[in-house]
């Protein structure tokens, strides 16, 4: 059987052309959409049909905090799983980790995090916002410019001179508080110590100390009991190298993949879930021989590229951007951005990073433990005996988890005019089979009859299957069909009279509308069929 | 084909009794070990093989916390996703969750945690120790006891009077400071303050204040900014119930079910991973109509009985036990715990409770939005019109993930003698197929005459359907065996010399041994259909 989902699959042509000519099916006209209303579409559609939450909403919701609905925790592990069997099960060479989020404070220390995790902040003197100089707006120092008096809506308009190179991104005066370092790790506590306590305490006993010296007891405190949530989860795979390579006899070239929450208290969040305070990463420390790097970022970069693009309707809205100098790490000796055209333009999805040695380098000084490789089957070429010892070089693909959920789902949204005169248009979220959240849903045509007890029969053979199907009786079954194109189900199963004069259903195609009846004992393989399909 | 599996499952037996008599198989020795040595055991295994580091090890590791490597996050994975598919994929009536694990501070006001989460604490004058006095020793008061002035090392003895009921766990003095209570949440602070900056500044402006008026200003810094990582996931299910129920149209009956780390800054931490700071939950908010609250608590007891017994060598080993009214919490009106029986005894794996309305009524009063639900089925008895609006009761299995790890761990280990004079015993992990890291190893017999390149197009075959396979030529083939015996690979297959001359290879079965030639294009079902089987 031809699929109505045949378009996908050319190359890096993506899964889905929609409105290509797809032999015996219906013309779609897409509804262009401004990109200055598509984010507010995505939003409203995640929130009305249970994608996403925000935080603690009912009290008044927590900055960046987002919680995943019922469809949204689908879709987001779905995405997480095709990750993880790309990366761990469909390869010899990769194996998984799954670190704690609490590491050892040292860990910060020698990666670098604690020293210099930071974004300078400046508060305005004038309406009293606090904010990133480098995304201020800029200035002419010297120049005179005009603002108003105690924020916006006080309405004394005064004048003031230009000292910096930029602005109060609020109100726009350049009266501004020093530059000062703000700490982007979470901090905590952990262990039977009394916090409170032990800052009274030293407060107490240090009531004559300057206010220096008093900042610096109160520092010491707070220093001595803290422990940080992972900003990252990258630093595990290089903590954890050696237990890994040796308990499992890996041989370089090899990676080490994981997947999990991390946390910045960023000072911006902005673009919906696109920076937000918690977020989850799927990321890949591959090891590789010095001198190898290069050729292994390429791949690397190519790979997470094709990876992207296969499950996406617009292949062409992501890209590899190489970093300028000016934006390279210090550690890093190249690196790229795979980047994906946001509403607001293209920006970050992926980092796929030479990191060189450094990271273990840095961890193998400050533990004092000697993280190296050894290989016995290369040449010395000092010794000329068999074997050679080095530290390993890394290629770092680290992609967003939570980006590429809000990737999909722009990706995925379309509005339709109607087909024909008479029928209603539509709104369809084009996800690929293997990210919808359901995967199939079952109706009876009506309520009665028999039809609710077989729809049930046959979503059952879904649910022992595991496969994510849903049954569904509410409203007309026109109804039924515009609610799960606008969650992405890609194929609904009606039972109607004729399904007990012939044991068929209907099967219909989210993207082309198309009906057909198949036989019910083939349901189940039709759609796994499309699930376990894997584009070339 | 009668499978060597075919002793499992029959009602709530297991799924495999190795020691039964499965037709063809050799009788195999189980080594009998000690209650006292098991853990070890365990843990070594686990530390070598790849299943769990501790975490941060190179820098001294960090209390209670672990790493999952590359077989653990296996395992681990695995049966966080059987719990999932159970409890979404294959109901009608559960729908997911993914919540942050930063929530509004006021979440945790209201469901009680912030006032009550917490564990009293006595500090011993003599040695120091910090201890929970409700697990510390008992004492008869007035008593006169014996202990080691400073400490078990420091040698001369003194004598005491017994004060309290119990003395120091370390060094038995009675002699201890007053009990305090200690929180058990960990308290991290968002957005971009700076609090040192913050308490230096109180501290400084208040240099004249006595210590109880410093005490209530430090602490009213640290609580204004303060947000707290989630003690368990449930309470996101509760605050988030009004969206769910309304964005998924769900009918009462109807569940919640989330899985994700928990936090719990713990005095006493012990037994390996059973009690650590860092756990993943799997938790089901299932709510019900008021008065029907006790046929759905057993409903649940038994399935989440079931459940656990599904995967287990050992069902017996598991048990349903009710809370006495001591044990009951103030919300709850009956209770089970799901209890397995670990070598240091029976102890806690999952708590099935009956919450009543509690956790609903509290974020209601707290956040002032009615969260009620009409049911429009049901006569309203007052009015006599339809339609009936309540608050609904809750019926909560809560189980532990990590818990669930070791639980399996200790089933699945095993040692046996020697089948036979000559050949060798061994280490076996019996894992249910399901749960097992890798599900297949494929073996050349030897590296040479073209076996490795079909080896790898066998094992190819599993990469593609998504099946975690293991290709792995290092050492003799027996070695190889053994090495997956102990990490509970459930089959191996094994291309010989005969391979190329009737396309077959060799399948051998972790649990029996036993080894038989199948084709080599029926493989991936014959692992797949052995995957697939559900126990009844």
């Amino acid at each position: 059987m031809l699929s109505p989902f045949g378009g996908r699959g050319e190359g890096n042509s993506g899964w889905l052309n929609v409105n290509g000519n797809t032999k015996g099916v219906q013309k779609l006209r897409e509804i262009s959409i401004p990109d200055s209303e598509k984010m507010q579409k995505v939003i409203s559609l995640c929130k009305r049909r249970g994608f996403i939450f925000q935080s603690s909403e009912i009290y008044g919701g927590l900055k960046s905090a987002y919680d995943y609905g019922p469809l949204g925790v689908e879709l987001k592990r779905n995405i997480m799983n095709e990750w993880w069997k790309a990366m761990v099960y469909q390869r010899e060479d990769v194996v998984g980790l799954d670190a704690s989020i609490l590491m050892h404070p040292k860990v910060w220390q020698a990666s670098g995090h604690l020293a210099c995790f930071s974004d300078p902040l400046v508060d305005c003197l004038n309406c009293k916002e606090r904010f990133r100089p480098d995304k201020a707006p800029r200035a002419k120092p010297g120049e005179e410019v005009e603002f108003v008096e105690g924020g916006k809506k006080r309405g004394r308009k005064r004048r003031a001179l230009v000292e910096r190179d930029y602005v109060c991104p609020n109100c726009g005066c350049p009266e501004l508080s020093p530059e000062r370092h703000f700490h982007l790790m979470f901090r905590t506590f952990l262990g039977p110590v009394d916090m409170l306590e032990e800052l009274v305490e030293v407060v107490d006993r240090n009531r004559g100390l300057s206010r220096a010296e008093l900042k610096e007891a109160v520092a010491s405190v707070l220093e001595r009991n803290s422990v940080y949530l992972r900003p990252e989860t990258a630093q595990a795979m290089f903590v954890q190298f050696l237990n890994i390579q040796k308990s499992m006899s890996m041989k370089i070239p090899f990676g080490i993949a994981q997947m999990g929450k991390s946390f910045r208290n960023e000072v911006t969040v902005k673009h919906y879930i696109f920076r937000s305070c918690e977020f989850e990463q799927m990321e890949l420390e591959f090891f590789v021989e010095p001198g190898t790097q290069e050729e292994w970022l390429e791949y690397w970069k190519e790979e997470r590229l094709k990876w992207y693009r296969k499950f996406a309707n617009r292949p062409e809205m992501f890209r590899a951007r190489e970093h300028t100098p000016q934006e390279l790490a210090h550690y890093a000796d190249k690196c790229y951005d795979i980047e994906y055209r946001y509403p607001w333009g293209w920006d970050e999805l992926e980092g796929v990073a030479s990191r060189t040695d450094y990271d273990l380098r840095k961890h193998s000084e400050a533990s004092g433990v000697k993280i190296e490789y050894f290989d016995p089957t290369k040449k010395n070429e000092k010794t000329g005996k068999m074997g050679v010892r080095y530290t390993p070089y890394v290629i770092e693909p680290a992609a967003g988890a939570t980006r590429s959920v809000l990737v999909y789902l722009l990706d995925a949204y379309a509005e339709e005019e109607p087909p024909e005169e008479g029928k209603s248009g539509r709104t369809v979220l084009r996800l690929h089979p293997r990210l919808a959240p359901f995967k199939v849903a079952v109706f009876p045509l009506v309520k009665k009859d028999g039809m609710p007890e077989l729809a049930r029969k046959i979503v059952q053979e879904f649910f022992e299957a595991g496969i994510h199907a849903k049954y569904d009786e509410q409203h007309a079954i026109g109804r039924r069909y515009l609610r799960h194109d606008e969650v992405g189900t890609p194929f609904c199963l009606t039972v109607d009279g004729q399904s007990f004069e012939d044991e068929t259903v209907t099967i219909r195609y989210r993207d082309t509308r198309e009906q057909r009846r198949i036989k019910i004992r083939e349901a189940l393989d039709v759609v796994k069929k499309e699930l376990s399909r894997e584009e070339k």
